[in-house]
């Protein structure tokens, strides 16, 4: 099994809204409750009741689609609102997220750190600290969690910022996506993924959840091709609908039958006859 | 600050239906998200997609009226189906648990354990080594939390169980109640809380969302009394009515708002008329 740590603030735990885009269900992604593996729905990252879709969901369904024997674990402790300095190696985010993938480790190996964060920086200057406060933050983490060559994958920031709602004040969003691409083109193991052309909700700071959709993409061609994304793919969609639109194994079938019936939307005579059509 | 730690499996979790009851919404209610505080929205324990309003809501609700001037912050750590060995202290659950109280603890008192399990012991004999084990559990969970006299609240199962649905296993749960009362009255701050009379969504194990609103007051009954609750008590509904239906804070009025901003139900500008009206 292989995991893949989702760090940062609430672009990366998710707000897209959930009805917005077809459900992800895949047996073979995993994600982490309570220091053990569940399957895969969302909001993975539930740090608010606002939660919703990531883009983690779209990576792990590529690393899937690529990766056809193992399996795909999600550790989510991205936080909404948290600044570059809420991250620094002496407060609670970043211990929490060591502690977190530690108990992910017992079980599979780390190979990716997924980053989204900045909107919290794009005003007041925050920018001109804020590649050496990222660099600390990222050599502490692969030294703590013992992975030297983790691949650290940082998304941009999306251009409706500075303009609307919540995202009003993120008048340096700029200035922060140079300094993270100055950051991926000059450290090791480190990718820079454009949020070139994605959308925000209403709110106008988070994006919206085909978006998201579609940056998991982008975050996956960095992270297998070892390679910043710098302009919007041209098969985003279609890759998309490749890696989510498959036939449900037996297994999803089952879960999405388990859940119908916990919620009450079926009775348990139907839930059985469903399980038995299941194994015959 | 004070704090309680929730752990056990699902009807500790939460799986009542969130549009059954009338909300929760109280700023003094915090729950641990990525190791720091935010405020309270079921669900607190997001373990499973189903997950929904559990007992810990109006246990919080209880204190906050008897407690006017702190807050409490809820540990959510609970496991759905998970056993009373899935528990043992050298198991991930327990481990996780500490690790999320410790956080907790930075910055919080903790005043008490809300234990609810014994669904997944209910068959196969499980019952005669439930006591011993459970001892072995809460007396390293004190240790650990140096915590050596923090009130444990037991609550006992479900009389719906061993008839239907999901529930229709656990045939012995009688005897893993007569288990947990025996432990309550022989341990020392250990408390026990009926569950008579409640009931379960139509899947036959998990409690529905006015249960647990119920079994809240009663688990609060047990932690301020220092006493065991073997009967259901008389005024359930309305302490339920006066510690829930209260007139919103100010605080409480903007989370509400910027609740329906973020998913979309309000234009920015009604939102920002909204915010204009409180600030008056």
């Amino acid at each position: 099994m292989k995991s893949v740590l989702m760090i940062g603030q609430s672009n990366m735990a998710g707000r897209g809204f959930i009805d917005e885009v077809p459900m992800i269900c895949n047996e073979r992604i995993q994600m982490l409750r309570n220091g053990r593996w569940q399957m895969m729905t969302e909001p993975i990252n539930y740090d608010r009741p606002v939660s919703g879709v990531g883009l983690a969901g779209s990576f792990a369904a590529m690393w899937c689609m690529e990766n056809e024997e193992d399996k795909i674990g999600l550790i989510p402790c991205a936080e909404g609102g948290s600044s570059l300095d809420d991250w620094a190696v002496d407060k609670t985010f970043f211990k929490h997220a060591v502690s977190q993938t530690k108990f992910a480790m017992q079980d599979s190996e780390l190979i990716g750190i997924l980053w989204h964060q900045g909107e919290n920086d794009s005003y007041g200057g925050s920018y001109q600290t804020y590649y050496e406060k990222l660099h600390v933050i990222v050599e502490a983490l692969r030294k703590k969690l013992n992975a030297p060559e983790v691949p650290f994958i940082i998304g941009g920031l999306g251009d409706f910022l500075g303009k609307s709602g919540f995202g009003l004040n993120c008048i340096e969003y700029e200035l922060v996506n140079h300094e993270l691409q100055k950051f991926a083109s000059e450290q090791k193991n480190s990718y820079f993924v454009t949020a070139e052309e994605l959308t925000s909700n209403p709110d106008g700071i988070h994006m919206n959840a085909i978006s998201q959709r579609k940056f998991g993409i982008r975050y996956y061609e960095a992270f297998s091709k070892r390679n910043n994304v710098l302009s919007p793919m041209e098969n985003e969609m279609e890759l998309l609908d490749i890696c989510i639109n498959r036939p449900y194994t037996k297994g999803e079938k089952m879960y999405l039958e388990m859940m119908k019936f916990a919620l009450g939307k079926i009775t348990y005579e139907k839930f059985m006859e469903k399980l038995g059509t299941m194994s015959n």
